[in-house]
């Protein structure tokens, strides 16, 4: 069947670039190593002439022989490449936010192959601390349009700065930001803690649950400040082996973020049960946040697929740019 | 007159030596970069042999001339000379820990020189999460004896790794550890963080301030891994300007800390009023930490000088090592 969109993921490390067919189904995918920040450099000749920007070049690869493939088919982009250090910036849209919103402020960068990539922005939260996302609003917006009653849940994208995020009726209405991935590999490369961890490659659940439960606990309320020192400690005491010492700080760090969210969550919601939570993003980090989540009492966590690829669908879709499609999903 | 004691505060990074009078004023010091993680490597003659030993080159270079010009001198050394990486381990001694307890347990080294080294050991709490310190014991010593009524106080030691003592009745009752110090300098050296900052050298009091108000606030309770964020977005919001960025990060960090510590004595202390708190350490970093516990509502917050000095003088006559001195301080 013939493809009908092009929608690439393209963030700061990564560019992951997906062909998708007429009901939004993945036909084909591909992840490159060319984020915004380590674009190619090497010369080569795109439609006829030389060509030296990165930008063009890392799209030439993820999805030149595509577009060869298949003249006409339109491209939608989100991520970091809508950032001012992007290949165009697209403007933040503020909270809330919904599909049409999102859709209807794509901005579009016309490549040397003469194909219009459109981007789609990040979203802005205008609160006393401002928060900032780009490329989780698209994955949002992938869930709740494959999700339907998405009333009244939290969605959560765990990473290098976690998003948690509250949608209603459709729309993207608050979120908050955490740089737990972030702070957690600065704290074990950069720290005393990292002297005297090893790294086993295999993920320790127990030490991780041992972590968690200590944010939870009443040491746990001097904050992740003092209770990351308990990592060189409980090593000194011998009650925590060098291989345990890299689970048992995740746990802590997400203990400490999962424990901070429920507490905002409570203040909130008074005597509502606490909401369903639907997980995006990588698999085995999703799954210790779900562990996490369960410990601290949110009983229902479920994890999304192809969140990112189906919120690029339905924005194409919204903005119009499928409309040679006949059949569409 | 006579200088009785050599007295030496020896850690990770830099070597202080202090030659002290009989009231254990200070006759002369010296700063050094030869902390233990960075000993001397040349070799040298040292009592007529070739010396490759690191702690004995720092040791020579830190007083050699000083043993010479004052024979039978007796030495005492705290810091992390004594830890399990340095010359001598000084195992550590558990709360509640004394003047007394700590002076019978010095551990000694004889030097090349044929001089005893007596290294005082550091002090363990076997808590839930344990906690350890290490050199800050003979600062806390220094300052209980030097300032009498010293009950219903507590002492605080801002550094890499902060410690919050409590002392009572001449024990070190009680503390706890924030790795603030260390944890700033990893987010704003090795996070995203760093990108948008600028140093101008010069200390921001109201940047500084507007960090500790947001930890303080109800904004500040999702906690360090989430406030952190604000830096960025409050520079990408034109709010914050490059050059407030570290400091508004620094008040960040501080205020949560001074937070989640007023709430452990608040929750302790009941219906009584906040204790005197007394600061140890760099006196550029004490007063950023004054005025966070000001705006804490820490009325009573004094510094304390000539701390670890003291504390070594106070150890040495309670060991019994100034027995040839006549006119002891």
């Amino acid at each position: 069947m013939q493809a009908q969109l092009i929608a690439l993921d393209w963030g700061t490390t990564s560019l992951r670039a997906y062909l998708l067919g007429p009901a939004g189904q993945v036909q084909n995918m591909r992840s490159l190593a060319c984020g915004i920040m380590q674009l190619p450099t090497a010369t080569r000749h795109i439609a006829g002439q030389p060509c030296v920007d990165g930008f063009e070049l890392a799209f030439d690869e993820a999805c030149g022989d595509w577009l060869d493939a298949n003249p006409g088919i339109p491209v939608i982009a989100c991520g970091m490449v809508g950032s001012a250090q992007g290949w165009r910036e697209a403007p933040y849209r503020t909270t809330p936010a919904s599909l049409k919103a999102l859709s209807t402020a794509l901005q579009t960068v016309r490549s040397m192959r003469g194909v219009d990539v459109h981007i789609v922005p990040g979203v802005i939260q205008h609160s006393t601390l401002p928060n900032v996302m780009r490329g989780e609003e698209t994955q949002v917006l992938g869930v709740m349009h494959s999700q339907p009653n998405l009333n009244d849940c939290l969605i959560g994208l765990p990473g290098s700065h976690s998003k948690w995020v509250q949608v209603q009726d459709g729309y993207l209405v608050h979120f908050d930001t955490f740089m737990t991935g972030e702070l957690y590999a600065a704290a074990c490369e950069h720290t005393i803690l990292g002297r005297t961890q090893q790294h086993s490659g295999q993920f320790d659940g127990a030490a991780f649950e041992r972590g968690v439960r200590v944010a939870l606990s009443p040491d746990g309320q001097l904050g992740p400040l003092s209770t990351l020192f308990s990592a060189r400690t409980l090593g000194l005491t011998g009650q925590l082996t060098p291989t345990q010492q890299p689970d048992y700080v995740s746990g802590l760090l997400i203990g400490h973020e999962v424990s901070a969210l429920s507490r905002a969550v409570r203040q909130c919601r008074g005597d509502k049960p606490l909401p369903a939570i639907i997980l995006i993003g990588n698999a085995q980090l999703c799954q210790r946040y779900q562990r996490a989540l369960n410990t601290c009492g949110f009983a229902d966590v479920s994890q999304a697929e192809q969140a990112t690829e189906q919120g690029l669908w339905h924005l194409a879709k919204a903005a119009g740019l499928l409309h040679h499609t006949q059949t569409e999903g």
